[in-house]
């Protein structure tokens, strides 16, 4: 039974493939937590609290992401950005709605069927788009066809963004704005799935409140595992209503934990003192880096900007290869072209993995 | 806003309740996470690992709870015992069918419809047992009314016991097996909350496999968290087909975590060494010194035979009247009579509780 | 393959049961279409027309009802009673959210699970009352434990009452006003189950606004066909917002039937020159006459006043035996005491019943 | 009020192109019942019958449908198609399993999110192919990527193909036993939407057991309505596993109507005496009249075969402003190319319409 994991058979060869990915930049997943998120954990670890929520550290949530985001927030935190996106996105779109989204999109291709099964029955609708990014004219042209006069399709409910995208853009505060300002003007709520929001928001200089309900987000997948939580994040919603949505929603997906305490110091201690941000300027930068190491030894081409902390480039054969020779492994990706692969850097890196490409793509 | 939780306004007296919480008998959630369980995360924080259970420590999962329940088993590890319970429900009963279960049972009461949510529209049928225990007979002429002949009703499919009970009873191992045994010949399959399973195991002196598969149990939700785990349950199966159902709805619902090794190490050191027995060894003896010490000292009548680490009692407002005097505060609970109070006990209690309850109630 | 249906066995007995039930009190349900409204249905065969709602009878249907209820209305045709309230109910209760309603509820006894399927998960809460009636101080009860500061409870959505009861009993208008009253204090919606409204309507001598919107109700179960329609049932809505919860709930069920008018032609014809009225007159004036001629020529003892088409009767074994001899067959039904049995009148009962109950009654 | 229609509101212009819709070509649901049909419904109306499915009418369906599959049959009828396709589905799909079917079919575009709903949350997954059909190859492209070692992705559960197709064109014996084994031998079960299963059966001269259960569907929805029947659908399938998982689903849905012989009767009428088959045959042979008409009489374009009774061809715009002249008005469709109209035939179409047609053109 060594090779199943939640009933799942693991070839001996996934097996091994998977544990090789520890050494390379498959996934921003693969790092550990951050030591100062760590600590705090074990800190609140001392004596007794009040379960659900009713601890110290739980209480302070709501005022400290109000603070972060300038405006009164409402916390959910969650232990996935699966379980982030679902309860998101239910709390804006009814069982008989369709969410639109990147037909690239994160909800649609690798959290199966958590949207569908959150909102009870409701529908994604992928669209296209070369960069990545949806805007006012995309989701125009998808518009095509609902409406209160339309007597056989679903409602038209909510857009989903992701930010920073899929593919490691980032929608620039224009066009959060833009496509955010159409969306309400068609009746439709705007989820940010967050995945990587500190990286986006780095990019971008920003604050908070400025990519979010600044710009015309309702609802923000916050995600801070890949940067750092050990495994929390939060749904962070701006607006009472969208709150009391969540509230009983939060609670029977089995989110609301006995033990809150543990969730609410990871990220407390992921916002103190700037850490979130500073470990995605330094996952941002690695990402220049090696994409810069990877372009000036190979001939690797960009597939698309390297904006944030994921790298997709077209990379050759031969030099795939040689990484494999140096156990440097990441997933091979479906692209308009063959050949697309991506590299995720991550808070946890450091310049010794741009010596070690280097050094392999020099042999 | 410093009294907002999950978008719950928390009156200044129920904060306040909440805080003299801590200091007494009111919850096994309030208890930390046992230091060699926080000592297992923070050991597998070292460098980086495959995310989704790629892991060593996942992968271990399967062949350990497969050694401790003598029988292949197939571990889906969750953050909650509602998500267990919700998931758990979900592989064995349809969207039109119902579960059984006790009048006082957790899932009914306390986790505000969970197992609705993941069975996408399954009905809870409350039955009612003075011992807190459903039973052959009580199944029996729940029964009546439904079936294959019949026009109007929903699909009879599943029952949920929990062991120990709500009111801290145990089932022996014939109840279980009774039980289970008629639930199978007509026609249903068997989940069993075990929110506090390794107390009722100790209580019986029985094995795992004893305490489930044997006896005939299909699904089990295997509690952790009130006996030392941070934030780690599962559900367990034995059978591949129910597995196979939960395979999929344990991702879309958000917990098939990136770092999985953070549950999976909690789990393991859960098991080793059995760190989980002694656990609950120990609460249950705890609450049994606290029921001596409540009946030698004041006018209290155990409410239930005190079988687990939960106490149920009748105590006379007087007496609880000094004991809040002492900051030592429980919950009353709705009952046949006033004056029903519940006493939980945790691993994590010492002789001082004993101390400080008896020299309370001697003022 | 002779006794089945839709995948039900029938045993031999249970066919000719049923059989011989076509001539008894057993259910409005065994009476057939009202000549008038067979005739309409047959006059809209003529001919083409526009599919979905585009015909002529169904564009009269909103028109029709908001001049019947004194109130623009929004009418949403289904083929059962099961339905219209599982849709009515979906309108106004969230996937995680509760409906209040009485223990012997039809949709919470032979619905199979609509109003779970419709809303997407939402639960049932039964309450007892002895005259099959909901009022303030039991919803108040209930409510307990309910609210925004509640940490494991769904939340208090709705409440639903039937009119006429499921023990033939009416409604007062100020029972029905104060009862929606109260709910809409608690933030309660309130439907009504009319499955015999115009049963009720007429024992009442109210005009339909008076006995909804009026007094408080928020959406409507119009039921028809046990009072002569062919399949055709109406959830009735006044309030747009619910009428946009509807309309795409209403196709997605596959209710938004291709040739529509002949749903639409059988309201139109049911409401036209009171039909709907005078065809429920009569059957509450033959409950009356069964019922006396019952108390009258037998020791049979009334459970519930006469107030509509169901008679609600202790009746003594040996007086069942003499009416099966007679072909007379009718339901026993569980109640407080043994022998409880109901009898159903309907339009299409004349006075031949009588006399054959009082013929066999007399032997 | 006069515009409004189950909420929607119909403008003036859209009100009026509906009506002149009534002498066109636009669509097979505008026309009315088949007089044998109608009579059927007035002959079943004879005094009282057992509810519910336990009159002599519906006692025959299975009996009756598993003569034409020359198989035991369950049938489960219902008012809708779109009903038909959502219990269908829902009885071979979990709530996280995912349906491949046509990114034209009906069940993805017209039926506002039955299968989602139905099901509980299940996915439509939409495959692309010139001549609107499936096969082997476009499956076996879309099933990469799932199956148990998948982490993230939903399970293939099912394969829904419509017969005839969503452009008229029907798949030969071959096609369908070719697609249903391979979807089998990858663990999918396979639907029919037989929305227009007579026009198909005709076509290829099959017998209903050839074109179903030996060529390897699983389950049908066996259109009637389109054909002749007021709203006359069923669902049908040959295990009784889907029998089962159908039987409470259809009550709950709301479709075990009371009066259910009013609908028994349609379906048994439809099947007598091969009326079913003869109101298909003159479909479809109209259709092949009208499209050669049209090709014969204007610069028409064939876009797909005509094999049933639809046609899809370009017809440029003023060969459409021609025929609007002559009230003949249908839907223009989104296409490959500009000028994609659809004309459909039905039963109650006869020479006149031929005439008329070609009178209109010869101007």
């Amino acid at each position: 039974m060594g090779y199943l994991f939640c009933g799942r058979a693991l070839s001996y060869g996934e097996a091994k493939a998977r544990a090789s990915l520890v050494f390379t930049f498959a996934s921003d997943n693969a790092a550990g937590v951050h030591p100062r998120i760590l600590q705090a954990i074990n800190a609140c670890n001392a004596g007794f609290a009040p379960p659900y929520g009713g601890d110290d550290w739980s209480k302070k949530l709501n005022a400290t992401f109000s603070d972060v985001f300038e405006h009164p927030a409402f916390v959910f935190p969650v232990s996935t950005g699966t379980a982030a996106n679902g309860l998101a996105l239910a709390s804006i779109t009814p069982s008989y709605g369709t969410v639109f989204c990147h037909s690239l999109a994160h909800i649609l291709n690798s959290e199966a069927g958590s949207v569908e099964f959150y909102s009870g029955g409701s529908r994604l609708v992928p669209l296209q788009d070369e960069a990545c990014k949806l805007s006012p004219a995309i989701l125009e042209n998808a518009l095509d066809g609902y409406g209160p006069t339309a007597l056989h399709q679903m409602k038209a409910s909510s857009v989903s963004l992701t930010q920073a995208t899929e593919r490691g853009t980032v929608y620039t505060l224009e066009e959060l704005k833009s496509l955010a300002g159409y969306a309400h003007s068609r009746g439709l709520k705007v989820h940010m799935d967050g995945a990587r929001f500190a990286n986006a928001l780095v990019a971008l200089g920003a604050t908070p409140a400025e990519m979010t309900w600044k710009a015309g987000v309702d609802v923000v997948s916050f995600g801070a595992t890949k940067n750092g939580t050990m495994m929390a994040e939060a749904v962070v919603v701006f607006d009472p209503v969208f709150a009391e949505a969540l509230r009983i929603q939060h609670k029977r997906a089995g989110f609301l934990h006995s033990k809150m305490r543990y969730f609410a110091s990871q990220l407390l201690a992921y916002l103190e003192d700037g850490l979130w941000l500073a470990n995605a300027r330094h996952a941002n930068a690695m990402a220049r880096k090696i994409a810069d190491c990877l372009i000036a030894n190979s001939a690797t081409e960009l597939a698309y900007p390297v904006e944030s902390n994921q790298i997709f480039a077209y990379i050759p054969p031969e030099t795939m290869a040689t990484l494999k020779r140096f156990d440097i492994v990441f997933r091979t990706w479906a692209g308009p072209k063959p050949n697309l692969h991506r590299l995720v850097l991550s808070y946890a890196d450091d310049e010794s993995v741009v010596n070690r490409l280097r050094a392999a793509l020099k042999t």
